[in-house]
């Protein structure tokens, strides 16, 4: 039996595209062989310079083959040139950002985290001179996500912070683009030969039992990952029964609440502008964004019924589209539905197919509602819960105690928001209430924008994150260093 | 069937002290009831004036109770009271540390880690107002060590550091000193209501059930744990296997070699001084500490037989002592006879039962040595793994490419010493190959002392650690921490 052939598909008609299979689908020996090459490039990398240069001319080559691969990106997820566009300026934007903080690497501040202690014989215990600073873990192992081509796939996040820890990648690619993966990888395997690199410190695989097979390979030394809860828990478990565990850095969903007072819906016109920028939000490439906002705490009464309206008017205005497979679109269907049958759940806007002649599959957004109260049965307890695509859940509150009682009963989540006056004297508390179980805390505005910045901390309690890292940002790197103190040993010996 | 009752044992004789049981073996209930009380304490913990003061009247109060807390641990351990003084010291200050390092939290540098960045639309993705801090994790399970009675056990570093974080504990105390933990988390809990803090704040768990029931508790939130690779492991998995899954920071065991080159006896009576200092750090503690060196590569030729006679007549000199307790005791007499009986493996230094009237349980030190060709088969990887108590085993090595093959075969490890000139051409890259595999690289000196300092890293690759964090020094901290991004929050109403 020969290797199963992996073939690109066109989500606006689910049929396969082009003459021929993109790749064969990876077995063991091909894993083995990707992680080798990788471990074998363990040692060039520890050259700093050149990793910032790779990250450069990664960034150079993606943005030179810019047109070709938005339209690989575009026929493979649907998700449009304008939006691919900007993903791909944002990637190798952070392609850059990742490359100065190589520079910056040893500087106060910098990601070497450098410590030094003198020697002081009079304390308990007495103290040695020391010096500790931040190595590479060795190879990391990323999966790509369905929804991010590019910023979160073959050379996103994950692989831009771990080549800049000194860490060779090996990428599992995601099956809705194929293609795209290919290229893409075909252009960081020519930077890093560019730049005096083994084309092997990027490593590419295909097919759905590459995954085990890289997690468990006996050279990996951590994993990045962003995708489903099922499909990340059962590489997290894999990662954990190894003889030797590693550390497993995955992204597994999150509902995103937004949390609206009364106060903010209290000024003229108000409720209309939140929920038509909840419209925009919720909606933004289909649905399928980690962060969109899937739960949204309004009050009850007038203002939240206005909300309400407004918001059915604006999802009734958004144009139908097309999900990133035809199982996520059925997914998405069913999640819907089931939600939509629940007691006392209100359908103000009904997801369903809306095909055109472009796009047989295309979907509708669509808008649930129903009283805290109910939400709190656990017969409900899937409206708290992500349906990835383009739906939100209005859950209706009588009080603050309601509210309350909604958010202690979620999961960990990557952002939560809150609207409300800053002069409201509860914003504090309300505040405080979010980040128990967020990751990043909004003070208006709407999640679905992840700055690549310092700052930013793009992870949460489980199952937003299965660690307390970031997968976006500065941070990032730490992910893939581990600290390692030198005791007494000559300056001159010391590694920088 | 009532809980079982937890007796503290004389290791020196293996009888039960005192007139009663020191205290019940912990039931589910009494789990829950520990961990909810801890929970509760999480609000209060939030002022850091108040760990801070907490961390320091915890330092007063056992050492106002030293020569109580001394006495009840040598009675427990065996450990003596010189070294228990001094333990007693190092606990002290790390509790000292931590509560200046509360001090500094917020200060640059400070664990709160503060993030800022100003809001800029031209980038892409746009940049909006970000502040990120650190905060609590919530409740921290701390599994006690056997041979650290203090430092490494209810007081000890991992406590500390998850209060310093804000995090509430709940330790599981080691049946082996179930009077000492007892007398010092009465002391804790005294100082906590001291501050102004509840006593939950510190709760004490025994026996073996409430391991696993501790770590399954859906309110814990991170473990600190030190101890065997098997128990560790087994507690590593229950935390892996949660629903929702919660750092594990274990410290399981390392070898600790030490690799001396042939420069480093080339020097008149350098062999002789080596070995003497060796003799000296592998019997330590009767060799029952994590750094203590289990594995000396010694080239093959004269100098290196100076060094084998030197150490033997060094080993004999050593007074007999008492372990921990008589199932470590066995397990080393057991662990030590399965290395000598090994083939081409000879006994410089037999260890052994060595009865006197004091303490019938006493054993002598050993040391074994072997050629490095034949601690490579598969059937001598005993030889490459910690064996607790007082032994050491020298591999002879006859070329630098044996030596490297055997440091390629060992697990990770605390710590790798190097004793070489620091004129060796060959420095740089035995420190590189030591850092490979270590957390913390010596350049001459013996790895048992682990300083409490910033630049501290006392953990290294599985089994070594189970994390990639460190449990003494500065940065142990950080275990109990995440970072929260605040997204255009008003500065008036963000956290510090």
């Amino acid at each position: 039996m020969g290797a199963e052939s992996v073939w690109s598909v066109d989500p606006r008609t689910g049929e396969r595209r082009g003459d021929g299979a993109v790749a064969v689908a990876s077995g063991a020996a091909a894993v083995d062989a990707a992680v080798r090459a990788a471990h074998a490039a363990l040692p060039a990398l520890a050259d700093r310079a050149r990793r910032a240069a790779l990250l450069r001319a990664a960034a150079e080559r993606l943005h030179a083959e810019g047109p070709a691969l938005i339209a690989a990106a575009d026929a493979e997820t649907a998700l449009g040139t304008a939006r691919l566009t900007g993903e791909l300026a944002r990637t190798t934007f952070q392609l850059r950002y990742f490359a100065d903080l190589v520079d910056a690497a040893a500087e106060p501040g910098g990601f070497l985290d450098v410590r030094r202690d003198g020697a002081d014989p009079t304390l308990t215990p007495p103290r040695p001179e020391l010096y500790r600073v931040k190595v590479p873990l060795g190879v990391v192992g990323v999966f790509a996500a369905s929804n991010f081509p590019f910023a979160f796939s073959v050379p996103g996040g994950d692989t831009a912070s771990a080549l800049a820890a000194g860490c060779p990648v090996v990428v599992k690619a995601h099956p809705d683009h194929p293609e795209t993966s290919e290229r893409v990888a075909t252009a960081l395997r020519a930077a890093a030969v560019e730049v005096g690199l083994p084309a092997g410190t990027i490593g590419l695989l295909h097919g759905f039992e590459a995954g085990p097979e890289l997690v468990r390979h006996p050279l990996l030394t951590g994993v990045g990952f962003t995708g489903s809860p099922r499909g990340g828990r059962a590489l997290f478990d894999v990662a954990a029964a190894r003889p030797r565990p590693i550390p497993f850095h995955g992204e597994l969903g999150s509902v995103n609440p937004v949390l609206v007072t009364a106060a903010a819906l209290a000024g003229p016109g108000s409720a209309e502008q939140l929920a038509g920028a909840l419209a925009g939000s919720f909606t933004l490439g289909m649905g399928q964004f980690c962060t969109k906002p899937g739960l949204v705490l309004l009050p009850a009464g007038e203002a939240g019924d206005a909300f309400e309206k407004a918001l059915a008017d604006a999802a009734a205005q958004v144009p139908a589209g097309v999900l990133l497979d035809p199982r996520m679109r059925e997914a998405f269907l069913d999640g819907f539905a089931v939600r939509a049958g629940l007691a006392e759940v209100r359908t103000l806007a009904p997801a369903g197919p809306a095909p055109g002649p472009e796009a047989p599959l295309a979907v509708r957004p669509g808008v649930l509602s129903v009283p805290a109260a109910s939400a709190l049965r656990g017969s409900h307890e899937a409206l708290l819960e992500e349906c990835f695509g383009p739906a939100t859940v209005l859950v209706r509150y009588a009080d603050p105690v309601e509210a309350d009682a909604i958010l202690s009963r979620l999961d960990g989540c990557l952002t939560a928001t809150l609207h409300t006056p800053a002069t409201d004297p509860d914003a504090p508390a309300h505040l405080a209430a979010l980040a128990r179980f967020a990751g990043r805390v909004l003070f208006g505005g709407w999640p679905t924008g992840v700055a690549v910045a310092d700052a930013m901390h793009h992870g949460g309690p489980y199952p937003a994150s299965t660690s307390t890292a970031t997968s976006v940002g500065a941070t990032a790197v730490d992910r893939w260093l581990r600290p390692v103190s030198f005791q007494t040993v000559p300056e001159a010996l010391l590694p920088r």
